[in-house]
C-alpha cells in the first residue's frame, strides 16, 4: 500500500543544494521545488478554485487562523473538509494559526519580520501561557483559546494534506534570553502538536517548524531537536533576517541541518528574488501572498522584470501583457484593455492580473525543476 | 446581400403584444425578448468577457459618457474598435453619453428618475445650450463638449452593432412647459443625431430616444415625431414614472405607437417585475444594471425570488446556491462556501454571484421566448 504521505528525492543538482522531487500526498502529487499560493479564507484572493485548478497550482496554503474565525472549523468539518468545502481537488496545507496570532502580539507580521517595529495591537491577544495563547476573535469578540492540541485539532477538522506545528513567533527584535525560551517553549508546543497529530494521523502529515530566529546557534539548536522527532517534514519559520543576505546565511546554515529524505517549506517567502537564492539552497516549497498581492495592485510578473501596467504608456498597448504567455490574460486581452480596466477600477481587472502572475509562477516553478535535472543550478 | 442590421418579426402571441424576433446585426443575432448586460466600461462588473461569451449574453450595453473620458474613445478606435478592444464578438449596444451627464446636472440618475430629489452636483455641468452640453471631466478636470455630432463621433469610434441618438434627460420634477422645451430640443438633438449617422452609417444601427416623461401627450407628440423618421430602432427613456404603475401606463400606450417592424429597447429597467409587466407589452430588449449590482451584494437571482447569500441560515448549507442551476457557480460550489466567501469579503465572491445572475436572466429570457411562442403570455 502506497503510504498516504511521501517524498521521493529525483535529483539533486551537481552544482547545488537544489533538488528536484515529489511530495505524494492524498490529493495528488506537488513536484518540487515549487511555488504555494496562499489562499488564506480558502480561496487565492481574486480568484476561483477552478480557475486555481486550471492553473495548475499544485500546493494552496490556507490559515487555519482566518478558517477558525470564519466559518469556524467545526463548519469545514461538517462540509466534509477543506477540499471538499472549497472544491479543491488537489493537495492544501494550513499552518497552525500561531503566525497569525503572535502578530496580533507583537505588530504587523511584515513590519515586525522586517523589523520596522509598528506598534502592537494591544487588547486582542489577552494571554500567553505554556498552554497556548488566548486571544480575542476580530469578528465577534469571543474569546478563544490556541494551543497546540486545538489548532491540531483545527487542523483536522480542516482536513489539509499537510499541517504545520503550533509555534510562537518571536518577533525580531528579542533579547537573546528571550528567544532562548521562546524556543525551548516552541519545541515543547511542536512536541505536543507531535503527540496530538499522532493519535489520529488521518492520512495528513504534519511539518515541524524550524525556528531560532537569527542567532546561528539557535537554527541549529532548533534543526538538530526537531529533526530528532518523527515530522514528515520541516517548515522554517520565525523571523529569518532583516534582508536577503541575512535570510541567505541563516537558510545555508539551517538547509544542511534537515534530512534529505523529507520534504521542507520555506514559510513566508515567494519573491522572485527569493526564488534565486533559495532554490540553490535546497527549499522544496515557498508560500507567498506576493504575486496575488502585486496582481491586485496592477504589478504583473514579467520575463524581463515587473511591469505596472497601470503606467500611462500602456494605455494604447495592443500587444498581449506578457509576449509568448499562454495564460487566459494575456491570450485574450491586451496590456491596453489590462492598463484601461485598472484605471476605470474594475474588478475583474485584479482577476485577470492574478490569472497571469499565478500562471507566471507555476511556470517559473517548472522551469527551476527543468533546470535543475539538467545541473545548471 | 443581408443588410447589416435587421429586424426579424417571429411571432407575436395571441394573448398579448408580447412578441418573439432576431435582430440581426454584424456581430451576430440577439434573440428577443432578451436581457443587456451593462458593461459600463466595457465589462460586466466582475466578469471578464470570455466569461459573458461563455454564459450566453447576446448584447451588451456600454456606456460612451464612460469610455469617453477613460480610456477615451480615440484609444478605443485606434484599438480596431469596443469588439477588438474588450475582445468581445458579440453585439454591443451604446448609449450617447447624454443620460450620465444629464444625471450630474439633476442629480443621481436613480434618485431623480424615482423622483427622491437628490442635490444637483454643480460644476460639473458648465453650460446646456441649443448646441450641447459642456461638461467637466471627473477624471482629470478637462471640458468636454457632447453635441449629438460628436456623440455620434464617439459612437463611430467605438464601432458598436446599436448606437443611440443624443438626447436630453429631464428631471421628473419638472413643469410642462419646460418638458414640452426640452423635448422640442430632444428631437432636434435627435434629428441631428440621424444626420450625422447617416453621413457614415458604417454598418452600424441608430436607436431614437422616446421621450415626453409621464406625460401620455407628450410620449405620443414624441412617438409621432420619431417614427417618421428613419431610425433602426426605438428605445424608451427619459422618466418613465415613480412607481411600476405609472411605467406600465406609459409604456402601455407608447407601445402601440411604434413600428412592429423595427426594434424596441426599455432604457435601464431589466428588474424582474418589470419584466413580467413589460414582456407582455411588446418590449425586445431591457438593460439593466440590477442583476450585477445584487449580485455583489450577495442577492441572488432564484426561481423562488431574491436569495440573500449572506444570511446566517445559509452557513452551513451544502447545497447548491439554486438547485438545478447549470450555472458554473451552481455546479461546483456550495451555497454555504459562498456566504463563507461573502462573509470573508472574498472578491471572487462578487464573481461567482455576478456569473449566476447573468446565467439566470439569459436563461429566464429564453423561457419567455418559449412562453411567448406558445401564445401562453
Amino acid at each position: 500500500m502506497t503510504p498516504p504521505f511521501s517524498f521521493e528525492l529525483i535529483h539533486t543538482s551537481k552544482k547545488s543544494r537544489a533538488r528536484v522531487g515529489k511530495i505524494h500526498t492524498p490529493h495528488g502529487v506537488i513536484d518540487t521545488p515549487n511555488f504555494v499560493g496562499v489562499g488564506t479564507n480558502g480561496t487565492l484572493k481574486g480568484l476561483d478554485n477552478a480557475t486555481v485548478h486550471q492553473i495548475g497550482l499544485q500546493l494552496m496554503f490556507c490559515n487555519t487562523y482566518h478558517l477558525l474565525l470564519q466559518p469556524g472549523t467545526d463548519v469545514v468539518k461538517e462540509a466534509g473538509g477543506l477540499h471538499s468545502f472549497i472544491n479543491r481537488s488537489l493537495p492544501i496545507i494550513t499552518d497552525s494559526g500561531g503566525f497569525q496570532v503572535f502578530s496580533l502580539a507583537y505588530g504587523s507580521v511584515a513590519d515586525e519580520l522586517k523589523s520596522r517595529g509598528k506598534k502592537k495591537q494591544d487588547g486582542m491577544v489577552l494571554k500567553i501561557t505554556e498552554d497556548g495563547v488566548l486571544f480575542r476573535s476580530y469578528r465577534d469578540g469571543r474569546k478563544v483559546l490556541l494551543t497546540p492540541e486545538s489548532s491540531i485539532a483545527a487542523q483536522k477538522d480542516l482536513g489539509a494534506d499537510i499541517m504545520i506545528c503550533f509555534d510562537e513567533l518571536p518577533p525580531y527584535h528579542i533579547a537573546k534570553d528571550n528567544l532562548q525560551s521562546s524556543l525551548d517553549r516552541t519545541h515543547r508546543w511542536e512536541e505536543r502538536s507531535l503527540r496530538a497529530h499522532l493519535q489520529n494521523p488521518n492520512s495528513q502529515a504534519l511539518y515541524a517548524v524550524i525556528h531560532g530566529g537569527v542567532d546561528p546557534n539557535l537554527r541549529k539548536a532548533s534543526c538538530d531537536f526537531l529533526t530528532a522527532l518523527p515530522y514528515d517534514g520541516f517548515s522554517i519559520g520565525g523571523s529569518i533576517g532583516k534582508n536577503k543576505q541575512e535570510m541567505f546565511d541563516m537558510l545555508s546554515l539551517t538547509l544542511p541541518r534537515l534530512p534529505t529524505d523529507k520534504p521542507n517549506h520555506l514559510l513566508g517567502v515567494g519573491d522572485l528574488e527569493s526564488l534565486e537564492l533559495c532554490v540553490p539552497l535546497g527549499i522544496d516549497t515557498f508560500d507567498s501572498s506576493y504575486p496575488t498581492r502585486a496582481a491586485r495592485h496592477g504589478v504583473l510578473l514579467h520575463s524581463k522584470g515587473p511591469l505596472n501596467v497601470t503606467k500611462a504608456c500602456y494605455a494604447r498597448s495592443r500587444e498581449a501583457p506578457e509576449e509568448g504567455c499562454t495564460c487566459s490574460t494575456c491570450s485574450q486581452y491586451t496590456l491596453g484593455y489590462l492598463h484601461h480596466l485598472f484605471k476605470a477600477k474594475e474588478l475583474v481587472s485584479m482577476t485577470l492580473a492574478t490569472i497571469h502572475n499565478l500562471h507566471f509562477m507555476v511556470n517559473k516553478m517548472k522551469q527551476y525543476q527543468e533546470l535543475i535535472l539538467r545541473d545548471e543550478i
